[in-house]
């Protein structure tokens, strides 16, 4: 009997395709692959397979007790933890791609000097047709950042930053353990004490229990007058309202929020016409880039790999933990 | 007899006057202040100095030809190659300020992410508040840059670029000269056959007889269809008619200008509606940055310790070669 891989993916060009079937081809398996035109078909296939590479609740939900690993190709797994009951087996490995740090961390470096460099204002100026330029703007290299989260995204982040000469990044994380990139990690516990310095927060936290609303109102406060929020996690990790009453009052000098709570953003939000604040609709770590593509495929052939020798997943995720 | 230095700027802080007062003192000499809006006063102080720190074509041409070095706190010294008659000493020394090479960098990286992160359509997504988000975007890691001009600007980009994994940063230098900043430095002989395996191309060069229009008609049809072009360095380096058609028909990928010509733009000029067009109202290098100005006043006190100990001036610009 063959052992079968599910593939439910929009992104996948020919030669992901054939790097997939060479890869499981090695590792003894047979891949199905479908776009997301394709559910029925692909539900139909998941009945009798082992694996799953895809990013998508209901088609997990469809697959029977036999599902032995579901691949997820996003990096937010949050969902999948918080309800166990979408998978028929208790014990079905979940991983996670963490290839999204080269494209969000370009997505922040981004939004980090269009803040420092008053960009929104100078594009007003421009919509109008207009000619004006002494607007004080700031570096890099002048400012302290504060990234939470220490991942895939946060190292990708402290290495540009420090490519840019930033006079200083903190990686908060839960475990506090050094990392290179940084100029110091400390423990997540250390937040209060770390906002009051903090010019530039970086937040690229996973959305789990812990992290809702740790950015709340009395933290907001801890920032200086002349901070910086972005956050490219998860909305939740904000809470929205003292955040928007802060940069409305002029109480912070601005944020860039790529993630929101909720998703997508009601018409009618308040978010939409906040001051000295940059909105993008979730675009940091999407697969739009090629580069994020062909890394989540070497991610999930180099796993079916380690699959089918029964080594440990990289990108294993801890379902009780949420990451 | 007291040798004297009139400073007419406005960028400086109490600090900046502090440090000028004590290098102006070793030196021997005594600086006497100005802001813009004094003008008349300077133009009487100016009568009796020997050095000019300014930027004013205007006061340079009422200091006679007792004034024996013009220090440009501008990078661009153009206006004053190109007219010899604003010196009333024909031996009159002109430095410039080569300071701008950070904030110059930054904005080239803000641009160059901006332009391939598809910024200015999901800018208009978020105006009209609606939520798309998949246009294909591409990374600083997947191109090739070529950066016309390796000065204290192409150097700060290049090594920025670098930081952030650039697939290949070529340098165009009249003496080809090799950096390490650069993956290669050629001659700008080269241009032609650099031109078509540019992604993006960086301008910052200063404006000479040879610079003008050095990005012309047929130059601009030597670049990928997917290339990106900014600008830096002079409005003139452009033919921006043939630039405007490639932009608008979408034979060129798009275009950041900081630089125009003639600037400030007409309200009416068709740079303001070309498409894929990032402009900005020449601020990637002025005086808004903390940082910019206080390399402006570290160089010039040097250059005044050099200039009182007959030594050679860092700043020193050929006026017939133009910088």
């Amino acid at each position: 009997m063959s052992r079968d891989i599910c593939i439910y993916q929009e992104f996948l060009t020919d030669a992901h395709r054939a790097q997939i079937e060479k890869a499981a081809g090695a590792a003894g398996f047979v891949p199905h692959f479908f776009t997301l035109d394709q559910f029925e078909a692909a539900r139909a296939c998941v009945q009798r397979c082992e694996v799953l590479y895809a990013h998508s609740p209901e088609l997990l939900r469809a697959a029977p007790a036999t599902l032995k690993w579901y691949c997820c190709s996003f990096a937010g797994v949050d969902p999948y933890c918080k309800d166990p009951s979408m998978f028929a087996n208790p014990d079905c490995i979940l991983t996670n791609s963490n290839g999204y740090g080269v494209t969000i961390a370009e997505h922040v470096v981004m939004v980090t000097l269009m803040l420092l460099r008053r960009m929104p204002e100078y594009e007003a100026v421009v919509r109008e047709h207009s000619w004006s330029n002494q607007l004080p703007i700031r570096s890099i290299r002048d400012n302290e950042f504060t990234i939470l989260g220490t991942g895939n995204i946060g190292l990708n982040v402290a290495e540009r930053l420090r490519g840019m000469g930033a006079a200083k990044i903190t990686g908060l994380s839960r475990s506090g353990r050094p990392q290179a990139e940084f100029d110091e990690v400390l423990s997540i516990r250390e937040l209060d004490n770390v906002l009051p310095r903090t010019k530039i927060l970086v937040m690229a936290l996973p959305g789990t229990a812990e992290t809702i609303h740790i950015l709340n109102r009395e933290r907001i406060a801890l920032l200086p007058d002349d901070a910086y929020v972005i956050n490219v996690g998860r909305g939740t990790a904000i809470d929205q309202a003292p955040l928007i009453e802060a940069l409305n009052s002029g109480r912070l000098a601005g944020a860039a929020l790529d993630v929101m709570d909720p998703e997508p953003l009601p018409k009618d939000h308040p978010l939409w016409t906040t001051k000295n604040l940059i909105l993008t609709p979730h675009v940091s770590g999407n697969m739009t880039l090629g580069y994020t593509c062909d890394i989540n495929v070497e991610m999930f052939c180099a796993d079916l790999a380690n699959y089918a020798a029964g080594k440990p997943l990289a990108g294993f995720v801890d379902r009780a933990r949420g990451y």
